[in-house]
């Protein structure tokens, strides 16, 4: 077991190790974007698919929803660069919420985000399986099989602790934004040789009836809502400003424009070229791969590009593997969530919170069959909220300082919360029913376990907590009364005998028995080898031992009133494991649910045996 | 989980009531020939399903191959009815080679028995699901699901304790043997009506070529020894003479014959039915259910049939339930098995080896897709090895005793032996490719295994055996030196000193550390409550306790020569189940590591929480 867990996992690391490097402006845009750049690889083809709804006449309102998307995506850059600035330390909005508005709120943003750092993962993997089927449809097939060992790797490789920082995640990245530009500028320079031949403005005349209706409508919101998909991780690198060689506030502040506007850049370019080329979603061809095919023909070039596109979304899914054992850990620290998520392991990092990540996406992958449509709709709706909570963290806090930052930044962050908040409230009403409920209902369920976790421990606390009244109240000490079961007479019972003897005066064995007549042969032996100690016999009809133990437990304590009570119990340590099936296991059985129902120690006495 | 077990299981019953009821000849028949008379409804078709690699125009073989087994079910039952009476105390294959041959001899026997223990349960559930889904195909999909399910409904049934002399198991067999009767005698009128419509000699002439080859000859051999899945459970009756109303050997011997009787008919009338209606193997469909579709039409007696091959299929998996664990726990008993199998449960069934039957039926149905032609190669082997090591033994037995017995008993039985012993060999040869192999490597398995667990217990006995000698040197005896794990000082501190203090007067406690500056804050408040119990601070640059705790313990163990080490370890008691998961579960895993490694005594103290 320990060596298995050597080689996958590496060495322990001694605790001084922790350390954080200074990253360069390329550096960073390429550890804290990929998570938003790759969703460009599906957010295009989540609004077509709505779209589709009301038949492929309409797809060309996928232009204006993109552009509305992008002016939202110009609104949320604006706000975090101005968040860069006046909040230089970073803090996501858990903390920024727990800090300058209430503990619920914090507490809605945590439950928010842990979400969809388990949808980052479980969305990414999908789509990037998505795009290895789309190249090679013979995969298909194993399709969970391959997400799911997408998701081990990583959890093995983040368990050794790999360095985010490391040059070599940058590569990925930059392939993929080079990759995507000039499938954008080849594309367009064949859309303008061939015409645009897939959806235009005429058929949009011919599908405007369907929009008059309310339900047109509301289609619309929600691909408009799917399309937000575009926006997840937009505000990594506000998170991650100390990471930035100094002047970091102004270098994270280039590095967000920058991101944001190959972003918007490259989201637009898909879109369109979906458009211009007719693009219609197919079952098992991503939309971006068919316009790599359009583009690339089926050259070598568009299978780089498809393996680029699913690096790159592994890479996404890695971010979450960073950033959910952190905000895991820090909530834990605040004693909302189990102690151990807050222990790093040997190797430095949150394993559990690792594991427990892991665990938990490739929960959603199995159960959503590893399709990223599915898992889309529960998406945008924790982005948002914790956008929306975050932000208003943010103004709260400046607004009380009054410390004379300009009326600009305070307006800025200010529009930001309010269009946030509406994308939050839009994506709520219009994916409601695709699958929103189960992250609504999610969220306040999981608040609720913050606090009865919290409560919990507050409670032990209080139990634990030794005053010095109550210990100088100190208790007589009585020699415990001793209870050693046995079964007959052996080299164990002598063992346990000689510790007992050097632990109390007080000492009684045990026999439970299941049939009457051998009550007579047992006493005989003993008396021959222990005659100064007493033996219990009890017959059991119902042949189990754990009830006349207790009964005979209960009868004891009357007994016995105050003196701590002492079972023995002997444990075979075998050599092989596989012998440990030729023991009964009963010594363990009754240990469990003796120390659950009395107050009684238990003392193991291991036996090793030679072989 | 103790009131779950008892609804599904039923309340405890008294050792007291272990009885055993005697039955009338009509009785016995139905509940000791369902395995036999079953077989009937998959037999034909294993022999059609062989020939049908030489092509159809063979089929005609399938009648003298039925005759030939036929001769083989006459042979074996004239010596098993000399076998009832010269044992009628009954005792199998296992037994009667322990008894009168070698070990070995006996363990080869016993683990082909317990092979084909298991074989009758996969083979006659699958079987019996291919029946129910051969009258509604749309249950196919679910095929492995029912079978599952059948078997777990079985070991629930199984674990309540049904007698299985009940005379509602009775009506199944009955009811099998009439509908069988129906269908062969309704069969053969309209095969009289119609003509004889389906494969015949002409055709004969035209695949004898195929037959010249010695491919051919083996293809012939191997659908005799498929065939020969009809004979197994015929010795059921000779294992369970005491059963009878007496006189026993009389009234086992008068049913055997009828059993046999009863079987050589439906067998042979399937067979020819089979073969006069040109019925050929499907893969959906039964061969039977052709047959029975074939005489009664969509009628109500086709679903009917259906159903009651499913029932008596059902109830011969069931004989095995009984088999199986009484087998195991002889085996046991003799040490030559986990001694858990020898235990009765608190329903007076022998518990563990009914769950371990269901496993092992469970994993070959999903392993065999549940398919019966998949299982049936596995089958023979096992039932003619077992057949011919009885006769054997018993043969050996009666020219030991020369008490009288005459001739004719010695040639009988002496008969049955060398012909099975060929049947073996012959199913050996012939179907050693299909599956064989794993029955062929599995038995010398499980017997090397039977004796390494017979050399474990047998040293296991040595190493515990307390003589007088040794236990007259009595050892001097020494206070424990107590060692108690802390980190900080709370009441589970406080009541872990208390309880030390009442067993010795030297105690340590130990605290582990991550970080070097939390020694100070932890000894100051140590010295105001504990100033007389010292303190031993040790830092772990990797975050774990084990290591340096074993490094400890070491350390003690040279300074205190001979005195018993005794950890004390606290463990938490949670009201709600689900409050373990936010306690450390660290204690649990040191306790196991430690009791693993050192000859130390571990105490756990129980803190009931409150809340």
């Amino acid at each position: 077991m320990a060596s298995i867990k050597r080689l996958l996992i590496g060495s322990p690391m001694e605790t001084k190790r922790l350390k954080h490097e200074k990253l360069p402006k390329w550096k960073a845009l390429a550890v804290f974007s990929s998570d938003a750049l790759s969703s460009v690889a599906y957010a295009t083809e989540e609004i077509l698919l709505v779209l589709m709804l009301l038949g492929t006449g309409v797809f060309f309102f996928s232009l204006p929803i993109a552009l509305a998307i992008l002016v939202l995506l110009v609104v949320v850059t604006l706000s975090y660069r101005q968040i860069i600035y006046a909040f230089p330390s970073g803090g996501g909005a858990y903390v920024v919420a727990r800090d300058h508005l209430s503990t619920t709120t914090s507490l809605v943003a945590g439950a928010a985000l842990m979400i969809d750092y388990v949808l980052t993962v479980a969305v990414s993997i999908s789509s990037g399986v998505a795009a290895l089927t789309s190249a090679f449809p013979s995969l298909l097939p194993w399709k969970v099989d391959i997400a799911i060992a997408l998701v081990l790797l990583l959890m093995t490789l983040n368990l050794r602790g790999i360095t985010e920082s490391a040059t070599v995640f940058a590569y990925p990245t930059y392939l993929f934004i080079i990759s995507v530009l000039v499938l954008i500028g080849a594309g367009g320079w064949q859309l303008w040789h061939e015409g645009w031949h897939g959806f235009n403005y005429r058929e949009h005349a011919t599908a405007s009836h369907f929009l008059s209706s309310g339900y047109g409508m509301f289609i619309l919101l929600r691909a408009f809502a799917s399309g937000c998909s575009a926006m997840t991780g937009v505000e990594a690198i506000s998170n991650g400003v100390p990471s930035f060689k100094p002047d970091s506030s102004k270098n994270a502040a280039i590095t967000m424009g920058w991101m944001s506007f190959l972003l918007g850049t490259m989201f637009l370019g898909i879109t369109v070229l979906a458009a211009g080329f007719g693009v219609t979603p197919l079952e098992h061809k991503t939309v971006i791969s068919q316009i790599g095919q359009h583009v690339f023909g089926n050259s070598i070039f568009f299978y780089l590009f498809q393996m680029v596109t699913m690096l790159i979304l592994v890479l996404a899914a890695n971010t979450s593997f960073a950033g959910f054992p952190q905000l895991a850990s820090i909530i834990a620290h605040d004693r909302f969530l189990p102690r151990s998520l807050s222990a790093r392991g040997d190797r430095l990092v949150f394993s559990n919170g690792i594991i427990l990540l892991s665990v938990l996406a490739m929960i959603l992958i199995v159960v959503f069959h590893g399709e990223t449509h599915s898992l889309i709709p529960l998406y945008a709706v924790g982005v948002f909220l914790s956008f929306t909570i975050g932000q208003f963290g943010m103004v709260k806090k400046l607004w009380k300082e009054k410390n004379g930052r300009s009326a600009v930044t305070i307006a800025t962050i200010t529009t930001g919360m309010v269009v946030t908040g509406l994308v939050t409230i839009i994506t709520v009403i219009a994916k409601f029913t695709q699958g929103a409920w189960l992250v609504i209902i999610s969220i306040p369920l999981l608040v609720v376990l913050f606090y009865k976790i919290r409560a919990h421990y507050d409670k032990l606390g209080e139990q634990l907590r030794l005053d010095e009244q109550e210990w100088k109240r100190r208790e007589k000490i009585v020699e415990p009364k001793v209870i050693i079961p046995i079964s007959g007479v052996s080299k164990v019972v002598a063992q346990s005998i000689q510790y007992a003897r050097s632990i109390s005066h007080d000492i009684t064995a045990i026999s439970i028995i299941f049939h009457e007549d051998e009550e007579r042969k047992l006493r005989e032996k003993w008396e021959k080898f222990y005659p100064d100690i007493e033996l219990k016999v009890i017959y059991s009809p119902y042949r189990t031992i754990l009830s006349p133990m207790l009964d005979y437990i209960n009868e004891i304590e009357k007994q016995t009133k105050g003196a701590p009570i002492t079972i023995l119990m002997p444990q075979f340590i075998v050599k092989k494991w596989w012998h440990t099936l030729l023991h009964n296991q009963t010594a363990i059985v009754l240990r469990f649910f003796l120390i659950l129902k009395k107050d009684i120690v238990i003392a193991t006495l291991p036996y090793h045996l030679k072989e």
